[in-house]
């Protein structure tokens, strides 16, 4: 590990992971952000640019019209390419394989994120399953909120020897709040017309030996998913045994109902009120006292803030890939630290750590 | 069976269900409606009266208060009592209880809904599974919209000798349209607290060897309910032998995406074109097309019209308690085809047959 | 009026205007339906062929993939002209333009609905305004359902001698039902980018003497549009002066909040059980209670069911272009009683006349 | 003004209101939260320990149930008020008229929020209006959310001489986030049954020579209010005038449609991309480009977040009540850098200055 010597970052696409990407490694004691590119000229890079960050354009022939919507411009995606160790790219689905070939060229490692293709990048990336993996690579691709919300806690059940295999029911916010003004479903649920949905097989990708079968549907709301897993355990095991295992995990946070968070609106608002910076939730909250286990069954359910969960897993992907930490255990804690989760074993919402004044 | 009479049927309770068995009775050639029977006295009472119904109160208190709002009042619960055979409970939950007293003190027949308790009526009703049970009963309970539909599906694989083991995720429209300008929920997901959820047991009441366990969450649409299945097989099957014994039910209908059917909006305009009343969609709808089976198991969905799904149901009680049709078999036909529905095996939006002109 | 001969027509297009076109139009005795003409092979063709209506394929390149989907197809849109007098284009909007030249190379008369301009037709058409100046005409165009309840109840206001100037704001339904699975708005309201909106212009495009400026808004709901007014009277009037003003059009339909009317699901579910088809309410419903009229000024909203609010409107249309009516009252008359929509003068819910059994 | 002391404030009530004042209160140089008080024992208390706010119990009976929930409880109501000099009451509506006596009973200050009758303190607020009348007054009440819009836009017409009269139609969201799971409406809209609604004359009660008159109706969204009003100016004026005029308020922020702010979704988005806790918006945002002028007439529409628009207000009322401020200017220029709002005559996203890094 190279202590000496902050990771410098860039970041491709200023969307809604792309701007939570820049937040976060802006609060690295080990990193620096060194600008963000996007292609739109409107009230989103004015705020890149109240926040500070330097904006670069990735096509060097809408500088100028950056610039006359009012925006500095401090170059194109060559010239952020050449400030930048890595760059993680963030830009719509289907673009980043575009972008892989000017990275190559420029000699810099980067990031890809769940919208692409395992093949692109050869790797997919959960820090607490595929850290080592990615260790010095060219690159990584992090899967998507709803795959890592998977492997975090299917293995954290496997590391325990409790999970035989696992079928799961998705429920997908059916788009983002700052795009909800278009694009939406009302009043109507929407099935994916396949089954098994596509995250049960994105899930081997990052660990092959996991037995998941999942079905997905659209609902019409507009904060993160939800999922409810039937589990067939190893064995008989008690919930005690069972809560034990996920909360060996420090990215999956226990939730009570009878703390007061019984839907998911509640909960994004008792993260806000919790400090978190867009009222982010980075974990997996699994309902502690409706989770239920029946001989060698098991029943739970858990949100997923589509938002935010890959924001921690990204910070750690850049630390591998770039070799600045080759501890899988200690990049988790530096980011944990730096973006005030919850330490191992915290639990439900009267025990987590205060956050910074 | 008396085929000499018609049965004369009240209903008690002219909310979502209520008008529905209403409508549903005056379509039956061996049914009477002699009356329904509310405490409003505002539009919806005046939209009975423009249907022809008679209109009774069930307080006697109320008389007064409706005819000053210019409803024709043709007297209380007793003389309601006095004109019927059998009385249908669909009055809000846990009032029935109230009124069985009365029922049982005029000496009439009674049939209640799924929100009230299976000791009330000391039999829970699903015609394909129990009517034999109820033939000459003073009373049953037709269960709920969800368990209906789980005693309709999973009894169709069990008939078949397919079913051992079954997992639910249901997900539960918040509130009906009626009444969605207050109580609903907006922009969230809410889980029930519990897992296992109430519907399993409820199905046992109706057929205790079905293996089921539910989980259940509320969702902000107000269309219908949407349940998602894994299901253990007996052994290993093929798609075609499921699909056998699920469209061996005249109750449930399959559908496919590939008809343009990719969402519960869509089928309730489906339902609507094709000129069922209120777009009622009496059938499970489950989706052909997305039914996947693997080796031993088995993975589908399908929509439930909350409102409407009882209704066939509901006819065939009183069949059943008034003796009038001893066959379930008979019931069933007579019913189906009084409300249009598909006989066995029609099968996708294409093969329904036409409606009458 | 050639009162031995039913007008024939035809409908291209059959969404959610072009459905209820072909229904009301088949409930008029003096009309009948030759067919239906779309473009699509789906759920929506085989329920127009299971309500017996003859389908026919508006491109010939398009009958071969109809028919391999099951559904009989009669002809093309040539063979649809060749079988009617008119033709009434419900196409989606911006397609009619293009559909105008196959019509006059037919020599038949059409009708075009609101999405097309004002300029297509030369004559903008709404029955209690702009009937006379379209009797006989090659074609006409029905404007749009918000346009529509502008100039149904302003120009009753004008026609009483009351309306000074009217400034309006309109919440429009962002989608509709059927297609609510895709491109609808969550949990949000959208303002149109320009004041006036183009509805003041467009009520002036039907009767230039309107003093009318409008605002409107996409809200987040599937149901119909919402406008609430401030009107400035020609003089200090009464309420009751200005209800007898509205109440003398028969499509306008005084509803009252303490009725239990609250909301516009309310208003719906009250016309689902009033025995309207598919819930539809083709009056502008007004409030009559919350109305209120302060010396010159007047204020008040109305719902517009914006799927059927221009049913009657067209139907008239018809028997304008065909000539087969040359007398507005009497058209309004035959529709209003095929659609069994109120008397003059009929107010609230409880006094609509009863739909027949 | 006292310069050499804090204000001592305690915040009564810790709901959506209760927790942005106590936030925006820890904020200003001048004042000193001293604690909050609520009665609920659940996550928003265990936020408010986390934030290291000293949480009081209003009522002694529930100190034992809230310390059992591991709250750490610093007294009652009457410790609070010993240890404030002003005490916000942001309880539910009606509550807060119980808590006057003992707050007139400590001999405190106190302010209580827009549910409450203007009658309860003699004296509405907001600051751009009535600041002046506040100045060393026992009490005074910050009008609501809706009222306080009305009275910074109107006002801001009205000094410049431009106001003859105003009419609007507000657009309601139907309930907050952290509360959606219930209570709140679905695909419907619905309007207040009285024409005129209450907020006109309310905002009478802060100034009464404003001619105003609204309506009011309830929308299905959980961000925000939406007005759009039509305007009589008492003289024909260019749009510049009236952009002058508003621009003179430094609670009035000019948003543009181009700029990308199209919906109130993104307005919210954009705020929270800006670094604002919460995503608040204190400002009115009025859109600049939407906004027209005919003649002597305008109209125009504005977003109102009511969950923070009259934070900024109370903190100036703080300062009215206790004497702490006599200059209104002052005041508000205090409030606003403590929040990072514009300066009078910042416009558009591209124009606001940078918050603190």
């Amino acid at each position: 590990m190279t202590e000496s010597r902050t990771i410098r970052v860039g970041v491709n696409g200023y969307g809604v992971i792309g701007k939570r990407v820049a937040d976060a490694v802006a609060r690295q004691v080990d990193m620096e952000l060194v600008g963000i590119a996007d292609v739109v000229a409107d009230w989103r890079m004015h705020a890149a640019v109240q926040r500070g960050f330097r904006v670069f354009s990735p096509e060097a022939g809408r500088v100028a019209a950056m610039r006359s919507a009012g925006i500095e411009v401090a170059g194109d995606l060559v010239d952020l390419l050449e400030a930048a160790d890595v760059i993680v790219d963030c830009t719509p689905k289907k673009v980043a394989t575009l972008n892989v070939a000017a990275y190559r060229c420029a000699g810099r490692k980067f990031i890809l994120q769940g919208g692409e293709k395992h093949e692109t990048t050869g790797h997919s990336f959960v820090a607490e399953a595929s850290y080592a993996g990615a260790v010095g690579r060219e690159c990584t691709r992090v899967v998507s909120c709803n795959t890592t919300s998977i492997v975090r806690t299917l293995g954290a059940l496997k590391r325990a020897g409790l999970l035989k295999k696992a079928r799961g029911t998705l429920l997908r916010r059916a788009t983002d709040p700052w795009e909800s003004h278009f694009g939406g479903i009302m009043n109507t649920l929407v099935p994916e017309a396949k089954i098994p949905s596509h995250q049960g097989p994105d899930a081997q990708s990052v660990d092959p030996e996991l037995d998941v079968v999942t079905m997905a549907v659209k609902v019409p709301e507009t904060l993160g998913h939800l999922h409810y897993w039937s589990v067939q355990l190893t064995r008989p095991a008690t919930k005690a045994e069972v809560l034990e295992a996920l909360a060996a995990s420090s990215r999956i946070l226990l939730i009570r109902m009878d703390d007061g968070l019984e839907a998911i609106n509640v909960v994004k608002e008792w993260m806000t009120d919790f400090g978190r910076p867009r009222g982010d939730l980075y974990e997996v909250a699994i309902w502690e006292d409706m989770l239920t286990v029946q001989g060698e069954e098991m029943f739970f359910a858990y949100m997923v803030d589509n938002q935010a969960i890959v924001i921690p897993e990204t910070i750690d992907a850049i630390r591998a890939v770039t070799g600045a930490e080759r501890d899988p255990a200690a990049s988790i804690r530096k980011t944990n630290e730096a973006l005030e989760m919850p330490l191992s074993g915290a639990r439900s919402a009267r025990r987590l750590p205060n956050p910074k004044p």
